[in-house]
């Protein structure tokens, strides 16, 4: 294989082959294929896209660059769920516990804060001593034990995926749904699951802002998952504003306690629920969405959902007592109010916008070795609908680095439109036959 | 600016200033941008284009990137001419010393072979003792002294042509025509030259197979030079078979110096009179082709464009008395021949594979390490329209590397189709209303 003339294929709009696939991806792995080679594959690929056959192929050589978890030995079923990535979702925080409490494994590999949305480990590493960096073998025991576990992607699991990844970001190639899928589906196939929920976002917060391209991503996601033997469904929820009350780091990790206690926001529950309904019924365990809705609520109600998370906290090293009184840790320096300028309803946000502050705040990263601000977040006193006056609170943001926090804010002013009109916001979006 | 974005702003179809282009080439340039980031918004030209004011930036901003050279000093008319790339395409060695008998300078940067078509600077490094790494002053001075002066591409001149066209080689972005077009151009203007006549392939063996897009080219080349005050003229040769009696290294410098001593094959002589009569109607010295080409002819007769070659041999280093019996020189060690099959006429030579089989011979590089064989190459007995019998002769081919020259061979048998009906071929390509 001449590196050179494969590229030049896939430019030309021809398929790769699996073995193309192969020796391409394991070459760059082992760096004998430059960063140079595969950078200009992926933008080739990138516009020319990629066939089923060839995207099922790329999610192969991805899981074969590494290991792949077995949990068969398990007497559960064993799931994970993927968000697309939001502003404010704290959802994974909320949804591992609580299905570990309803007696499914999860073995959960997270990610970190990527471009303007919010990263699961960054939010748990607020909690002091949590780890998120365990061996393989050290992930599957506490999944093994306690039912969940979330950790970071290891060196072992598509160890091709890590370094694509990366490249990606860097090479203006990450919007393309091919390798989308790829990244996503290898490492979740990897960790030996039998069940997957896959929310794809959509709005003006998303990475697909578009209806059309988010429901192209979720058909593509379910068929690969399937194909893989993996049940996979797909949840379509809204970016047009903010999940939740909070988005940031130590803040997202509180408004997940409030929600394992049963005082979460509407809208973070309606998520979590639809998703762990979902993997219930996925599961065998439930026979509608609304026995599995009720059996949730009430692993919430009785505080088995909140038990699942200190026994986690505890397992990744974590101190569980701390988080029992969260309001006495990672308490920011600075705060300041976004207040309306003119009274009306509000009428659109620009989620993007917000979630590029929280990444001025501190809750994000611009270089990929910036240091997060644990107390950092923006709290949200008014979402899309709501009346205002002038002078009435939208946003309260708080850090611990005052500069920083001009910055947002200015950014923030910017992010409302405020009308006349009554609106109304639409959490999911199904699609007709569903 | 953020490299990623740059890139993403390309790849999603839109122009970049030439601000942009200088801080992305001008980083590249000192490494402060890498490889990859290059290797990927190069790709994303490749698909979404440039419009004219781009690609003007570009060849301004890969101008600035060295040393722009001055001739204004020099009481002649400074010329050059570059051609696409061709098989057997030995014009360079010819129309050279060829105009500097006809009292132009030419300052000429050449190149070296590229994928399956020969290199000017392969073919004069095997006249003994040849050098075509002169430092700058040097390759003034002898422009000065003689009128032509024949080297490769030095550090000083558009480093980031030189490095972008490295990685374009390698990465799968050589067929974009603004970048074919930057490339080019800035080379050229930065020769300092007034005229330029480019000889833009079509056919088999061109890097642009298709008429449309050799027009288009073309069109842009033109309207590139004159927007930096270069008069430009561009001519379409058919490169539907090879050019003249010999592809290769040594032989094609023999083929050059027959043309120079006035028994040139008539399709090499046609090319270069064609090419060199618009560069003397640039100059001023003729009003009309025909008093161009009579000239031209003359120059030959009389010995002087032979004289001006053995001139430029001797100030680059190499021995003329040599070059006065080319017979001796890297006389091959194997031949073989490639004969008719079936009787008929010549219907197409494939003169893509034809480039090919030199390179497998010897004559170019399948990595950029591989050293050339100056005795390898190819000459051709029939050409498309010729009648042949079973058992006549098509090709001879020869080098001193037994296994290579098997393979070339193989190559050579599926390179020709014979047909019953006559067929012609046509050299020039003429865009109506020229």
């Amino acid at each position: 294989m001449i590196p050179a003339e494969l590229i030049k294929q896939k430019r030309n709009g021809h398929l790769l082959t699996k073995s193309e696939l192969k020796q391409f991806i394991q070459g760059y792995v082992d760096s004998s294929i430059p960063d140079y080679q595969m950078a200009a594959l992926l933008m080739a690929i990138y516009f020319q896209g990629m066939e089923p056959d060839e995207i099922n192929s790329l999610v192969e050589v991805m899981i074969e660059s590494g290991d792949r978890m077995d949990f068969t030995h398990l007497d559960k079923f064993v799931a994970d769920k993927h968000s697309t990535g939001g502003v404010g979702d704290t959802v994974s925080l909320i949804l591992g516990p609580l299905m570990a409490a309803a007696n499914l494994a999860i073995p959960m590999l997270s990610g970190r804060s990527l471009g303007h949305t919010g990263g699961t480990l960054d939010k748990l590493e607020s909690i002091p001593g949590f780890n998120v960096h365990l061996s393989l073998p050290e992930f599957s025991r506490i999944v093994e034990d306690i039912g969940i576990c979330m950790i970071g992607q290891t060196e072992d699991i598509c160890p091709a995926d890590r370094k694509m990844y990366a490249l990606r970001d860097v090479s203006g190639t990450i919007e393309s749904i091919p390798l989308i899928c790829g990244s996503i589906m290898s490492k979740k196939i990897a960790e030996g699951i039998q069940g997957l929920v896959l929310d794809v976002k959509f709005g003006t917060g998303a990475f697909m802002k578009d209806m059309e391209k988010a429901i192209e991503l979720g058909n593509l996601l379910k068929a690969v998952g399937e194909g893989f033997g993996v049940k996979t469904d797909i949840v379509h929820s809204s970016m047009n504003q903010p999940l939740g009350q909070y988005a940031g780091i130590w803040c997202e990790v509180e408004e997940a306690l409030s929600c394992l206690k049963g005082h979460g926001p509407t809208d973070t529950m309606a998520v979590t629920l639809e998703l762990g309904a979902r993997m219930l019924l996925q599961s065998g365990s439930v026979s509608s969405m609304e026995e599995g809705n009720t059996n949730l609520v009430s692993l919430i109600q009785n505080g088995s959902a909140l038990s699942s998370f200190y026994d986690m906290v505890e397992a990744q090293g974590g101190n569980p007592i701390k988080c029992e009184s969260p309001e006495t840790l990672n308490r920011p320096q600075y705060e300041t109010m976004i207040n309306a300028t003119r009274p009306g309803i509000i009428k659109s946000m620009d989620t993007y916008q917000i979630g590029l502050a929280t990444v001025e705040l501190g809750s994000g990263r611009k270089r990929s070795d910036d240091v997060v601000d644990p107390t950092s977040g923006i709290e949200f006193y008014a979402k899309i609908g709501d009346e205002v006056q002038v002078g009435s609170p939208i946003f309260r943001c708080f850090n611990s680095d005052k500069a920083k926090l001009e910055q947002a804010s200015a950014i923030l002013h910017r992010s409302v439109q405020i009308g006349s009109q009554p609106v109304s916001h639409q959490l999911f979006y199904t699609i007709k036959g569903e």
